[in-house]
């Protein structure tokens, strides 16, 4: 039966991990296949799997998002390591056949209205935007999520002509703690929790 | 600067963890606090944390979920020691004085129209219950999360004349393995990443 885990974990994951403004270092393709192999086993509805991911690296990429950044993020996206544009695929369920192999999954899913796949496909493209935060965390990366950014803009850029849309970016690397302020505030258990 | 997590918490965490069909245990109210207090930690939109929890665990609030629970989420569901409703906030910029105590942030949400706000809720509360699975993960406790029941049936059950909506259930508790399969695959880096 697994055991809680130690305090240095639970500090990397959760207690001492901050959103950062700057980073350095290099976030190297292989440290980016390590990620994915990580996130890539956390669950989603009828493993539909449905996020995709761009990792934007090089001075071109970077010069394409760029356009469509809130100006207050776009300092420290342009130079960051690495930008991940976490996206989802409405037409996830294109590949239920293999992600759920036993049944016929993609009749659940392929009729469905937009609006409907967009729910799903946020809703667990999301998660999987959560296991890629925890992910790097875990190999001992920073991270900087964003959603202050034009969407259609970036799905223009990157996405133009397929299923994808962009839901939130995450810059990544070694975050640089003169970047940070004081932590902000959480609500308490009792403001947002009830057990029944 | 933080480390690579050794294999035994990405195999807690990541690799090994499964979503069980059966749990058993307790899951007791001070774990639910613990299990809170490491996933208020992790990153929202503004810190905006929109999302809500719910531990059913009574028989009582355990009678009034079922109803909504599709067939096949049923009996399992009952049975778990407890069911966690994720739901989300919809007047989540209502908290953003006490959140980002900076700035007027409130304003920037809330004036927004509701589809607007139920994107971001969604985007931020998913993001919150992904914290939540791996959270419990590192607690040592299993996860079932589910998407298969009916969304207004649980707002009405659980959530009736409030701005919350359900979002996705997850059963906690230790899972037994004789109530999983094979696991089922995942798609390789190529099929869902590029580097730019």
């Amino acid at each position: 039966m697994p055991q809680t885990l130690t305090d240095a974990p639970l500090d990397q994951l959760f207690r001492q991990a901050r959103t950062y403004n700057a980073f350095s270092g290099e976030v190297s393709d292989d440290t980016l296949r390590q990620l994915y192999d990580l996130l890539k086993w956390g669950p989603t509805t009828s493993n539909s799997c449905p996020a995709r991911f761009v990792f934007v690296k090089s001075a071109e990429a970077k010069a394409r998002l760029g356009p469509a950044l809130d100006e207050g993020n776009y300092r420290k996206t342009m130079a960051a390591p690495a930008t991940v544009i976490v996206a989802y695929d409405l037409a996830f369920y294109e590949k239920l056949p293999v992600l759920f192999p036993h049944t016929d999954a993609r009749s659940w899913f392929d009729t469905k209205p937009e609006a409907d796949l967009t729910t799903i496909a946020l809703r667990n493209g999301s998660l999987q935007g959560a296991y890629l935060i925890l992910a790097a965390r875990a190999l001992g990366l920073d991270c900087g999520p964003m959603s202050g950014f034009d969407n259609a803009q970036v799905d223009a850029a990157f996405f133009a002509g397929t299923s994808l849309r962009s839901n939130f970016l995450v810059n990544l690397g070694h975050g640089d703690p003169g970047s940070i302020f004081a932590r902000s505030p959480r609500l308490g258990f009792d403001e947002v929790c009830r057990i029944e």
